[in-house]
């Protein structure tokens, strides 16, 4: 599907928003086969959002089947015994709904938009290949070839993502949050329909699935027809064990360099292995949240004053956080040369600035333009059905609560400045980090 | 024990020599329960070298629980219920002999030197701990302490080795190899009896072992005698399975460097990921084992020539090759500056001096006495009891033959000048890099 694996071939912060504490009325249940219920309501319109999230990403992919918990995703779509391949797909259209798929490090999910009269007609065709797709050996070798189409289009030929590539495995020198969400193309090349099947029959279970409805409906109703359509799927008797190996402890600043004839504009990005949501202790992740906002967040953060605005050395410059995760995670910060400015330049001018950061950037108007802006952007996404549906599914699937995210602007309010000031002290180390130098080849 | 993790731990070239072509007489056979057997006789003094090699190494450890194959290196002297633990120690040193173990990526091995007429003895005691290791609660908290101990002794406390685990780990994106064979410390900390007899169960087995006996022996003799000890020993069934992934191709130029109060001298040092004596095609292996001696083995060698007698920049200079490897595996050249040189001038000697490699250091005479010097290095080896034994041993571990350890000089002397010039322009490339600078702490 369309955007799987985005997370990983955008250097752009991922989805930020939150729900403010006021926000809608979430309602959450399980069904007697293990599968949990989130119910979103929103009256606006007469549309739902209906997804289903299972708690598997690339990250638990078997050892040597890297790409499977994606390839598994695309066959999804290739038919039960009741519905063979592409009528979902149709249906879903003819009904002038959407749809979509992605898969994450740490989840795979399937999305569709429709009128809200259809919701149960989503509902039966999902459950239905919960427990019943087909996986035919005849779809496995083409749908493995349009992985591997897909691999040479956003990775081979792409320079800026063999950077980001390179640079995850040169950060995560253990956790498979190294290994690209599509998998490698020689490991790609070898799935078949053995390992599909397996995958599937280990983690597609009610007990490890999230369904989300968000829309123009009740939880009443919402209980009633996911009884009457998910409750019917077998339970496996648990959930899928996950293992996930724990990072070393960084002790060596990495560097590398793409080099190649296609790229036309140079960039810079640093990596820096910290905390995430699942592992940060008290305030750490929110006060990483902020200070990411703080020293990068758009045209007045202080990278940005910095070097585009007071040195003239970048075009642009910012930094971002991918907060969600259950291990520890990505703290980027990038800049882009201005013309003449030289790669290494810019490194060392990011770096001084990086080391002014804790006396310069940490003042408190600076602190509570961005708290303002953070909280204000994820009022703005509980605007959006869809992005209601993805934040609260995504936050269960990695293991947080429907509390947590009810809670994330009150807790981002309540980061201070020394909170900042100490996670900037302990995370963004050299030694924690990997700096990438994208350029054309000489 | 003291050898464990020696090769991890230091930066020269590993053990290099083969027996030439008119060698020993070595024979092999393998016993009921499917224990390989290999004879080497060495007549000159009544002493013989046993040695059991393991097909198991770091390589093979689960995911999460690295340094279990040289912990239970360690536990294996922990006692079974016929002899307790240190008794068998105990024995060999009271016999005037030698004992030692040690880990390595793709085996594990075990080793006594003693007098000819006590082989019975060492017999006995090896293959009663080849499956009846007691493996009590007792003994595994203090020895995982003494492995944690020696950890934080050679690798915590030692800038070099730290950088070593660096390099590795940025080189290898994917593979094992990258994982240090000692463990990572938070997953040393983490083993305990259940993952131990795990491992046991799963590894020790007759076949999955090699019997090494070098000495004063007949092979109808070894034979006697294994069939009495070993021979008893219950097979499994089969050979355990040992999955290993491969590396994806690299795309990127890594550099790291180490920085640390402690370091005195500081160093220069590249990998490149290059295949090995178990992925190489044709005469790459043996091309890329004389390309090391032609520009970095000793004093007369390209690299030194250049960097430290020409140029002056550098006070030693070097190359090795890891051949032996069941997968994808280092070559590396090295350089140490000389006072007032800083490692970024010397990086960039090094380039210079390499990019002109193929024109420059490629010439006859110098291919010749490169060859001389290996294949006499190898004749020497065969010298050394232990040393033919290691030889044979750890080419059988991982998947060589008797064969191809005889072949190898003829191997190396059929090796042409452009067979030097192809692996150098194939493998030598800095997309396939990582170079790592060691430095003093500013």
């Amino acid at each position: 599907m369309d955007a799987a694996v985005k997370l990983e071939l955008r250097t752009e912060a991922p989805l930020k928003g939150r729900t403010e504490g006021g926000g809608p009325d979430v309602s959450s249940f399980t069904l007697d086969n293990g599968l949990d219920v989130v119910v979103i309501p929103d009256h606006r319109v007469p549309v739902a959002t209906h997804m289903v999230w299972y708690r598997n990403g690339s990250a638990d992919d078997p050892l040597g089947q890297s790409g499977i918990a994606h390839f598994l995703e695309h066959l999804m779509f290739k038919g039960t015994e009741k519905h063979p391949a592409g009528e979902f797909s149709k249906v879903v259209s003819s009904l002038g709904g959407q749809e979509n798929a992605f898969t994450s490090f740490d989840y795979t999910a399937y999305f569709q938009r429709i009128a809200r009269e259809n919701l149960k007609t989503m509902m039966e065709f999902e459950a239905d290949r919960m427990s019943n797709l087909m996986l035919e050996e005849a779809v496995i070798a083409p749908e493995r070839d349009v992985v591997l189409e897909e691999r040479r289009m956003r990775v081979e030929t792409d320079p800026s993502s063999q950077l980001s590539e390179a640079m995850a495995a040169s950060l995560f020198l253990h956790h498979p949050y190294g290994i690209p969400i599509i998998g490698w193309m020689h490991e790609i090349e070898k799935l078949d329909r053995a390992h599909a099947l397996d995958y599937y029959k280990r983690f597609y279970a009610p007990e490890n699935a999230i369904l989300v409805v968000a829309g123009d409906v009740t939880t009443d109703e919402v209980r009633r027809l996911a009884d009457n359509t998910y409750g019917r799927v077998a339970p496996h008797g648990a959930r899928p064990v996950r293992f996930r190996p724990r990072e070393p402890e960084p002790v060596a600043a990495r560097h590398l360099t793409v080099a190649d004839p296609k790229v036309e504009q140079p960039t810079l990005q640093r990596l820096y292995l910290v905390p995430s949501s699942g592992t940060a202790d008290g305030r750490d992740c929110h006060s990483l949240d902020l200070l990411a906002e703080v020293i990068g967040g758009g045209p007045t953060s202080y990278l940005y004053r910095k070097l585009v605005l007071e040195r003239g050395l970048a075009v642009n410059a910012g930094a971002w956080y991918m907060a969600s995760a259950m291990e520890e995670t990505r703290f980027s910060v990038y800049a882009v040369p201005a013309q003449g400015v030289s790669l290494e330049q810019l490194e060392a001018a990011l770096d001084e600035t990086l080391k002014q950061m804790v006396a310069e950037a940490l003042d408190f108007d600076a602190i509570e333009r961005a708290k303002t802006r953070l909280v204000a952007e994820s009022i703005y996404s509980t605007d959006s059905q869809s992005s209601l549906a993805r934040i609260y599914g995504s936050a269960l699937a990695i293991g947080e609560t429907i509390e947590d995210v009810r809670r994330w602007p009150t807790e981002i309010e309540a980061v201070l400045k020394d909170d900042l000031a100490s996670v900037a002290e302990r995370f963004l180390l050299l030694r924690r980090s990997v700096t990438g130098y994208l350029k054309s080849a000489s």
